[in-house]
């Protein structure tokens, strides 16, 4: 099954992005013209999902290269790096928990210092290639996870999702959605609750939506509501994406992850992350060392544009937390599903993949 | 301390509400001049809270009484009787979980059965003056759960509470937010997080606005943020308020208030519920009799009037939840604290509280 809409898409010299931020209401494209825009798009959300940011990105540094072309030709490729590198860690700085966005910038950068160029338009050249293959990649990824996290979802299911994980949180299909929707397509007996996802409202804004395109049998509800479903044995399972994620198998995702972790810990509800191998930060030993961002007070004191708090009362907004790994069945990978103990089969994935 | 604003007054042969469907944005008085009024102002929830609709199902039987006066004219009090038992149930359908707004009603009609009255005016005079002692009765019982309740607050404390339970829920001052003013007026270090429930937003349009009138130290959160609090031990306690208690102890409450109790008691952090004996229903033995209302999607969906989610998203909207009594630390009453075994202890009020 394919998509009936595009999220992101590079063309004439510009990243045309589907605005997220006024889905479902309105299907608008914001058209990112330079790297600028591209950093701006990521931190106002107009894309968002780890994935779909770290594709952005990729593409930001093409967009930051053909800019910096001048400098290239007038001082040089030192130069040219250097001014890059400042755009890159510009980038870097929109978002500070996905780790997905600094290895795709680092991936970029990599490209550009590992082969001997013989001129701007082969750099170009270069880059327009690699962030294509960061896109596709995780298209790629995302249907390997879906084929492998289907193994574990029962014929009939009714499965609770956090946020969205879909196409518009990816480069394409989406990676815990993704998931959902393959056991769907391949006949399953799917029922989906779809928690709303304050304060964004990614679940009623964007997962409401997908699920909608996607013709699958599913309810809204607000956060709170899934304690009782879990308590209750009306969720079979719980599948739901990661931001990043710690070499002990901790998992940092949207705020409101952890409270879901912790009931279908206490009611022995299976509880899955579905993750890219990129997604998973071997460089930290615990969720503890990942910086959560704060976002402004006004996503939930306004969260349509209309005050429902009285003017300044104080807000603690996160947008992350942290779920221990202890609360987590399986993180599902394209490279297969991670189980306990997973300090110990991650190490072991690292050394594949870093061996590549 | 007094409130600097009235929530409900009867005078002039009607009842004047603060409506609270436009607070914190707008200060409007909803006008009820005969009993239907009453009962969409409960259903539409112009007024919310448990022992406010008591208080104001109450002055709707005053107003029933008085629109059917000629009928007691003309076809006797039999007949006056019959019909206005019919809009008592007619009030009492408005909202089906809270049991403060079924205790009202009993008592409107007990005061009426209970006397010979010689004349409708006397009648009215009865019916005025058993409205008028529910509504002050409940002001006192809040003040003296108040002081009950601030001996278990540390001098030092932060506070978790969900829901509005002040003077907004309430004929005046409070339950659990009385508690929490009466801690911070007598001195104690008081900080609160008020969660902003959805999907209405009671935290944060009403108890965020009470907290700033008050000027008590707060921060508004999404409900999904309070697991991160409660597990890092940044909550000293949650304070909360009950629509119905069972015979057992189980609490029914505002949805989202059992996700809170199953992490406190995975946590140990002390959690209680303030109620007022008149919310104790003896006759169920168990949450697990307790209708649950489930209320309009749009609720989910349109949360300012704007929508959020797509057209035709099916919605399960529960407006509340029950938390096993295992979870709950204590009840606070004005009648003391009640403490396990709650059936035991609640048998004991019972014999008491239907002995008077």
């Amino acid at each position: 099954m394919d998509e009936r809409f595009i999220t992101l898409e590079y063309k004439d010299d510009a990243l045309y992005l589907l605005d997220q931020r006024v889905l479902p209401n309105e299907q608008v494209t914001f058209i990112c013209k330079d790297y600028r825009e591209v950093e701006f798009a990521i931190r106002d959300m107009v894309v968002r999902g780890a994935p779909a940011i770290g594709a952005v990105a990729a593409y930001g540094v093409l967009l930051a290269a053909k800019e910096l072309a001048p400098i290239h030709a007038k001082l040089g490729r030192k130069e040219f790096r250097k001014e890059l590198g400042s755009a890159c860690d510009f980038l870097d700085a929109s978002r500070p928990t996905a780790v997905n966005l600094h290895w795709a910038l680092q991936r970029m950068l990599r490209r550009l210092d590992g082969a001997d160029w013989k001129s701007m338009d082969e750099i170009l050249d270069g880059l327009k290639r690699e962030a294509d293959a960061i896109r596709s990649e995780d298209i790629a990824t995302n249907k390997a996870m879906s084929r492998i996290g289907n193994e574990i979802v029962p014929p009939k299911a009714t499965i609770l999702t956090h946020c969205n994980t879909g196409a518009l949180a990816t480069a394409g299909w989406g990676t815990a959605l993704g998931v959902i929707k393959e056991a769907f397509y391949s006949g399953k007996d799917i029922f989906v609750y779809a928690d709303e996802t304050r304060p964004r409202l990614q679940g009623a804004r964007l997962t409401a939506w997908e699920l909608t395109q996607a013709g699958i049998p599913s309810k809204l509800i607000a956060d709170s509501v899934a304690a009782t479903l879990i308590r209750d044995r009306k969720i079979d399972l719980v599948i739901l994406g990661g931001d990043r994620v710690a070499a002990n198998g901790d998992v940092c995702n949207k705020i409101g992850t952890f409270m879901l972790s912790a009931l279908c810990k206490l009611y022995g509800v299976p509880f899955y992350s579905v993750v890219p191998v990129s997604t998973i930060d071997f460089s930290i030993t615990s969720g503890a060392e990942i910086p959560i961002e704060e976002r402004d007070a006004s996503e939930v004191t306004s969260p349509t544009g209309v005050p429902v708090a009285p003017e300044g009362m104080a807000v603690y907004n996160p947008a992350f937390d942290v779920t221990p790994h202890e609360h987590i069945t399986g993180i599902i990978t394209e490279r297969g599903i991670i189980y306990p103990p997973f300090d110990m089969h991650i190490a072991h994935l690292r050394s594949e993949y870093e061996g590549r």
